[in-house]
């Protein structure tokens, strides 16, 4: 690997400066992603193997970061299973055949992801020879819990009441569904190392709707399960696993039994606070509010540079946004936070 | 007062159980509540101060919470300042003439609530003689961010980019708008005291948006400057105040400035480890998610009992929900919770 940063960090081994990739970093914002998406639907261009490799690309030509993500979406491989999905303009994610009962849970197939989701890990296997080793490449699946409120909400939600209501009604159905969310889960992320993904992460974006203790007994178990099979399957060598969620800083010492090597902190907490909570034998990533983006240009960097300094070159720290890049981010702001990470990290590493 | 039991809760006194209101007690989920609602619109319902006075009375009449609060809304108190604000079916309120710009700002009024906000006054003065001492009566007010939220987005928002965008690249119309907002604040809390309020809760639900460094630079001094400016106002035997947000679990630690006799906690947080954070001169209001009222009682049971076990019989542990409650909650659970509340609390205080 040319540039091996970002799995140095993932390791908490010493780096010359911070590794940073942006969340959603092959999006709208990006020109050349918009005049892609001017030809293809959504759905289509995670389908089109070849046109998620050259938009997971774009970000890597056109700014300094550390690591390409693959271009896909956490719902797609839930169609293997039964569920309709559709991306209405405007809406997000439409599930039109939510699962909601003992017999919906029942009627979902198990799948074999490198069949059901052939096309993305195509795209991997495609996007691993076209970078040719310049950066690593990050393979992702949705967390059980996030896939479950999805698939039984039927789209995104605010208050995840059927979710809940499930959950504290229906405990069994509950477990026989995150059951088979987590086979799904374990199973994608382990087929996406084997197409040449050098590291993964698992997005649980809703689990912060839950109390710390809902959280521990309904789905924490869930995502120790997924990560145990997937080191189970990929070996001694197996690739860094990487937990994000947000609204989650009333929980991130339970987030320390996940298993995973690296933690997604959102902005809603100091990163040092964080990690102290989390602890110091798992890495961090985050947490700039995508947000700040949106500022001039002085106002990102001092918060880059805070975020930064409560980093304090610490191994195992990569830097992120603290939730997906937003549409209409100046692309600007994006080139030089890049920049700005390696210079200034570089600083406080040869100052510490 | 026949029931002070919230009073001593908010002044860290002893008590002899947990006392217990819920957020949006008068709300929806009653059926003596829709009856009214059929009749007027939400505005008119708010406007009118003797059907304020009777929708705030109907969970006192319905279970045996140890406070009522009065049927308001945040929003309102802004028209004085020129916002034109509907109430639109499904969507939530709608903010016609959103704020912007220094211009925007420059042309809101300055107000004396007493006037503008007349009808909840006179609905306090009302309330106030119509609960005869029985339970205290709780007054409310928005506070700064969530009411500058509203007022720029023009409605609810979910990612507050216009308003951070304000707050970042025109850090002095900020100011001015959060002053002006800061002022109507206080002095909107301070009448309602004087029309016979005994206690004010403050609401920030929206803050929980913002990282702590943007919160600890952009809105907490205008929350200490509302508190502080109300202590003033109301003397040295001065009511209790409650500081109130969601979201905000990473930044606890701080809301020991706002100056806050109370603050509530949402249920993403341990109300142990809230308390820890906030510090032991505060008292914690909270933290059951509304969502567990959906729930088969035994499941509402255990939740509530971990949340009373957590607080361990320490004083100033006022037992309510993390947000509102929901419509459609079952009124059956939560007769059964008030009950509950005060029954196994006061076991443990038997015991302690």
């Amino acid at each position: 690997m040319l540039n091996d940063r970002f799995l140095r960090a993932c390791r908490r081994e010493a780096v010359d400066c911070t590794p940073v990739w942006l969340m959603r970093q092959a999006g709208r914002y990006m020109s050349e992603y918009r005049a892609v998406r001017e030809r293809y639907g959504f759905l289509q261009m995670v389908k089109t193997p070849e046109v998620a490799t050259e938009v997971t690309l774009q970000p890597i030509n056109a700014y300094d970061v550390d690591a390409a993500i693959i271009f896909a979406d956490i719902l797609p491989p839930l169609e293997g299973l039964g569920i309709t999905l559709t991306y209405e303009k405007g809406e997000g994610p439409v599930i039109h055949n939510p699962v909601r009962t003992a017999n919906d849970v029942a009627a979902l197939r198990e799948v074999d992801p490198r069949e059901t989701v052939a096309y993305t890990i195509e795209a991997v296997r495609l996007t691993k020879q076209a970078l040719a080793d310049r950066v690593p490449l990050i393979g992702f699946s949705g967390a059980p819990f996030t896939l479950a409120s999805y698939t039984i909400e039927g789209g995104g939600s605010r208050e995840y009441r059927r979710t809940k209501a499930l959950m504290y009604s229906e405990p069994e159905v509950w477990r026989e569904l995150m059951g088979k969310l987590t086979s799904l889960v374990s199973s994608y992320l382990i087929a996406q190392v084997e197409a040449g993904a050098d590291a993964v992460q698992i997005f649980d974006s809703w689990a912060g709707a839950l109390s710390p203790g809902d959280f521990a007994e309904y789905v924490l178990p869930y995502v120790q399960q997924a990560i145990a099979d997937f080191r189970a399957a990929t070996g001694p060598t197996a690739p860094p696993v990487i937990y994000f969620g947000t609204d989650m800083s009333g929980m991130y010492s339970l987030l320390h039994q996940t298993g995973a090597d690296v933690l997604g902190a959102d902005w809603r907490i100091y990163l040092d606070n964080a990690w102290e909570q989390i602890g110091p034998d798992i890495g961090v990533q985050g947490n700039l509010d995508p947000n700040v983006l949106f500022a001039p240009w002085p106002e990102v960097q001092r918060r880059a540079a805070d975020i930064l300094d409560r980093a304090g070159g610490r191994p195992g720290h990569i830097f992120n946004l603290g939730h997906g890049i937003m549409t209409e981010t100046p692309v600007e702001n994006v080139r030089q936070l890049v920049e700005f990470v390696h210079e200034y990290s570089a600083t406080i590493k040869a100052n510490g």
